[in-house]
C-alpha cells in the first residue's frame, strides 16, 4: 500500500532559505529512490513554514529512507535551524499520485 | 507564480467512497485543465478525512477552475454528504512539483 505524508516545518528566525534548500537537495535525492513517488517541496503562504508533500511505494520504504547516510547528513544540517516539526497528516493515495 | 492548497474534506458517516470517487472524478477534469500541475487524492490514515493536494499554475487558474460546469456540477453533488472542508494550508511550489 503506498504512503504518504504531510510534513510542516518552520526553521529558527531568519533560517528558512537555508532550510528550503536543505529540504530541495533532499526532494531530489529522495525521487532517486525506488520507492519514493513524490517529495515535493513548498513555502506556506499562511505562515513561515516549509510544506513537504511525499508519497513512498510503502510505510516501510519511507522508513528505509530515514537510514539513508543522505539522509542522515540532511538531518544533521537541518536540526540546528529547525524550531518546529509537525506531522499533519499521513494518507494513502487513490488514483494517480 | 504558482500556487497550491491542500485540503482536508470529511464526509457524512457512511459517505466516504461516494465523497472519495466525486473529488476521484474531480481529479480527473481537473488534471485535463492547462492551469492545473496536479489535483491528488488520498485518504487520512489519521482519521476518517479525505485529503487534497493541489497545485495550479497561479491563483488566478485555481480560482477560474471554480466556474467551471465540471467543477459546479462536482460541488453539488458534494455538499449533501459533507460534513466539514478544512484549508490546512496554501503554498507556493518550489523546485519540481
Amino acid at each position: 500500500m503506498a504512503y504518504g505524508i504531510i510534513g510542516k516545518l518552520t526553521a529558527m528566525q531568519g533560517e528558512r532559505e537555508t532550510l528550503l534548500a536543505i529540504l530541495l537537495e533532499a526532494a531530489t535525492s529522495m525521487e532517486q529512490e525506488a520507492g519514493c513517488e513524490a517529495y515535493r517541496v513548498s513555502v506556506s503562504l499562511d505562515d513561515d513554514a516549509i510544506v513537504v508533500y511525499e508519497v513512498w511505494a510503502s510505510e516501510a520504504a519511507h522508513q528505509q529512507s530515514l537510514a539513508l547516510p543522505v539522509t542522515r547528513r540532511l538531518i544533521d544540517q537541518a536540526k540546528p535551524i529547525l524550531a518546529s516539526v509537525e506531522q499533519m497528516v499521513t494518507f494513502e493515495p487513490k488514483g494517480t499520485y
